[in-house]
């Protein structure tokens, strides 16, 4: 039963969008009763953040290469393959369009911080055992990869980056984030 | 007229997107005969991408500080203040939302190319005078602090970067674009 909600719950979402999403339809779609819903998600955002977990569940494991470049390629193309899914695509426009609600918002960015944790375990394991330096930007390099994987996808258009692309990628943001920089000065 | 129509064909893009907008409701919120858009621009397209030149017209004359990341950092500073205001919001998302229109597409991908010329001449200057490598891989450069730009305004929303900033994702991006990037082998 619970696979079966969730997986309404996404397809709700992708067709429909956040705000017109209503606990009925999702049960509907499923072939349950809606109390079997409200049961278990009392809330739309309660559903959708179920949802959106087992969305991100699908996430290869956390690979262990030994290299820091490495374990970012692979953890970055797995990112990429999951978003230029058909759902995937659509379920990041919804998250898009709708970012003015405020509900929608507070549920995207609690889940972001808890998907960084897998891309922050990969950076600490590297600087632990002096595969990368101590002064590593964390920040930079994983918002500049996740800028770059959302740009190709949702933006360009122009296809899924392949593993070399981005191992390039990977290579050149871990070049600017371990970068000494001095404090901005003002132009 | 032709500022009002404009601006018009603006304000029905940002409410009502691509796909629904309609001549007819241009002219009347313009206030002129739909004959006199018509004759000017014949299709929604020609229309749609007049509005874009004239949105895009306002960025602030490139910089020339006789130093790239000085440059950059401006140049990206003022995309940002276009990007954050509520009418460059309403733009993005409506392009993001209908990226699945082909016409819509190739009009923004064609004027992508065209507003890459002046960030492009920005590098070419610093090259020519020596104040970068030839070996800079331009694309991942400007790539990159587009992608961060609409990362920060669009999707993690914590407000338009400050001035400081951007001059260390300047600093980073430049790093990591003049770095010494061995071809990438498959993991």
């Amino acid at each position: 039963m619970v696979a079966a909600v969730l997986e309404a719950a996404l397809e709700e979402l992708a067709e429909r969008g956040y705000g017109a999403l209503s606990i009925e339809a999702v049960a509907e779609r499923a072939g349950v009763a809606k109390t079997t819903v409200y049961r278990r998600w009392p809330t739309r955002a309660a559903l959708v953040k179920a949802a959106f977990e087992v969305e991100g569940n699908r996430a290869a494991p956390l690979p262990d290469e030994g290299r820091l470049d490495r374990d970012l390629t692979r953890y970055f193309l797995d990112l990429a393959r999951r978003m230029a899914t058909e759902r995937g695509r659509a379920i990041h426009r919804v998250i898009l369009v709708e970012s003015d609600d405020r509900e929608l918002w507070e549920l995207v960015s609690e889940l972001r911080e808890e998907r960084r944790k897998a891309p922050r375990a990969l950076v600490a394991r590297a600087i632990a055992r002096g595969d990368a330096p101590k002064k590593l930007d964390v920040g930079y390099l994983l918002d500049s990869l996740a800028a770059m994987m959302l740009y190709r996808i949702g933006i360009l258009r122009d296809g899924r980056p392949s593993q070399a692309e981005i191992a390039t990628l990977v290579a050149r943001s871990l070049a600017g984030a371990t970068a000494d920089i001095p404090s901005p000065r003002a132009p």
